[in-house]
């Protein structure tokens, strides 16, 4: 059972962890990330959207600017992480359209234009027939659409094998074993347990492990972030040849009050996603999963039913009570929260990594983050409001 | 390049050669099999009904013959295999259902029981609510089912195992590479060429390489099989313990005009089949055909929703004009047809092994098989009746 030490230790070598592991490396800091698997969980799940507009939600205007703020760093971020590896970072800035297959969606479509134009945000309605000239293969029932020139999208598959390439080449130590504790002294946090009986000592840890987070031994019950898991699940499909490309841009549908997203990636594979449910850490692809995304699918977008189906995947988000990421603090000296992404993980990689190595580095956690503080979630002291009794189990 | 020597040549080693080699082989033949990837397509993508009952077609009389036959061979073959291996054969008598979601499928179903009591066949008509009783999980809406005690299923993987193991024990050679060509001198078959250029020389060859049959050359054109590949998707489900068991015997419903059948195994599995489409050599999964299986099969068993998709295939079903197989003399001395087998390639395995068999050890064809001679297709020597014009390409 080996003491090893290190400046920095990072809990989770998903996106979140990755990047801001690269980030602290590349300003010559110290540090190891543990991870059994690195990238393989809910950050090679994901579709890969940037959509803070397209998504925004009713009443999220905080998480809204957080995302916004997302959005914008990651053309630097993908040149930067492109120039040090030579391995393409994923960006694709192609635009989001959302659309609405029936009257009911049109009409909910048209209100979120309304509202996304009073919170000044750039979105432009199209009647159905503007829609399908921009995506010939909408179906013809497709009956309106609103046009987001800023929403993006990722192939974060491909984020995560140059992250993973950028953490080799700044020095980073990759430990492929699970954190099952974190060590204290008092209110110190000093290290981590591995899985192997390995120990890691640090001044700083950074606990990234998604909502897995929840599942940290050795953190005082009332310190925990109110992190749980939401499953979803996604389709890859391939488009032939001939049907190419079946997308222009990334849609975004309503259709008969489900959403479904479309993303097309260069080379012609198409994910579609996400279903939604509240299943603890259970990460089996369910048929209804994949019967509820083909029916919404194919009802927008017709030849999906010509497309080969080439996997099905299921992902933890890790949500959090008001779907805002938990940063910064966490009430023990030396570990800070980089966790509860939720739907916004890819999105906010580049932004997270930043506010997270700038706050283990200077100590101060950037104004924009001030936020997302697991404090938010505390009354005085005791569990955090809003959070579940416990974290849910796998019901079956 | 090799030249081997054998006194059987069987090409394809599917669960039909593999079963026609170890019969041969049990009797002291020496016999060679040739196939790249033997048990590996059709025969262990199939469902593995002996349905011959339930899925009997309108005016297939001397088909049903051949079927009943071979579910009937099933229990003797599978114990001798058993007894053989120390392996399960993969046989489950648990009889099938049919079942019938609304009335237009309801009157479908008594329309075909009776048939079924006019062809002699022991069906028993079922109330919805009898139907039910006997599977409590299937959907409300099930109006009527039909009962068939004689009517199976194998679990074709476990049969694939079994055989592989068996034709190893009794000394089969079986050699990893395609038969590109058969080798004549005048109008009798010598040997097959391979991939890698070998020859394997003998004085009987058995073609029972399913859909691909049809591309073997060295055939004068007018003697070769009218066998064309229809593509078949199916889905293996996975039923949580608490669910089990979703299904206790094997059910084929018709819902809303489609078919649609599902196969319980031990252990959970659920299989769910099949699509059919004429799309020639693709084995794609295609998104419209897993959509439409698991809209049919959810309507008729609602609990699919919760089950794990597990695994989603395609194979390539080796039809035939009048979907009955090709069995004996080819038109070339030495060389007979195992083939064409379409729908019912794992209920006539042990049948159509023992047929073959005995037709290359006797040279005479048993008069259960003469309906099945490729002879019916052909009326003077020309191009066999009913056959397409080519057997069909991948077409995108």
């Amino acid at each position: 059972m080996a003491e090893l030490r290190s400046e920095v230790v990072v809990v989770g070598g998903g996106l979140i962890g990755l990047a801001t592991a690269w980030r602290l490396a590349a300003d010559g800091i110290q540090v190891t990330v543990c991870d059994p698997t690195p990238g393989s969980q809910t950050s090679s799940v994901a579709a890969g959207m940037l959509a803070p507009v397209t998504e925004v939600e009713y009443g999220e205007d905080a998480l809204l600017a957080l995302n916004l703020a997302g959005v914008a760093a990651w053309p630097a971020f993908a040149e930067e992480l492109e120039a040090v590896t030579g391995l393409p970072a994923g960006l694709h800035r192609t635009g989001t359209l959302s659309v609405a297959y029936d009257a009911d969606d049109a009409a909910a479509l048209h209100r979120l234009a309304d509202y996304q134009r009073r919170l000044g945000l750039e979105v432009e309605q199209l009647t159905g027939r503007e829609t399908r000239k921009r995506e010939p293969l909408l179906a013809s029932g497709v009956t309106a659409g609103v046009w987001v020139a800023g929403d993006h999208s990722v192939d974060n598959r491909q984020t995560v094998a140059a992250l993973l390439r950028a953490v080799e080449l700044t020095g980073v130590q990759l430990i492929r074993q699970r954190v099952v504790r974190v060590l204290t002294t008092g209110t110190t946090a000093v290290g981590v347990e591995l899985d192997n009986g390995d120990t890691v000592l640090a001044p700083h840890l950074v606990a990234a492990a998604g909502p897995w987070t929840a599942q940290l031994d050795g953190i005082p019950a009332e310190l925990r972030p109110p992190v749980r898991p939401v499953k979803g699940e996604i389709l890859r499909l391939q488009v032939p040849k001939a049907y190419r490309p079946a997308l222009n841009h990334t849609v975004r549908a309503t259709a008969r009050g489900f959403s479904v997203y479309l993303v097309p990636r260069p080379g012609g594979e198409l994910v579609v996603g996400a279903t939604t449910s509240e299943l603890g850490y259970d990460t089996r692809v369910l048929a209804g999963g994949v019967f509820a995304l083909l029916r919404d699918a194919r009802m927008v977008l017709p030849v999906i039913d010509e497309l080969e189906l080439v996997e099905t995947l299921a992902g933890l988000r890790p949500a959090t009570p008001d779907n805002a990421p938990v940063l910064g603090a966490s009430g023990l000296d030396g570990l800070v929260w980089a966790t509860g992404h939720y739907r916004n993980g890819v999105l906010l990689t580049p932004i997270t990594a930043q506010v997270i190595a700038e706050t283990v580095r200077t100590g101060v956690l950037p104004e924009l983050a001030e936020p997302f503080l697991a404090s938010r979630f505390r009354s005085h002291g005791g569990r955090p409001q809003g959070a579940p009794e416990e974290v849910p189990k796998v019901v079956r």
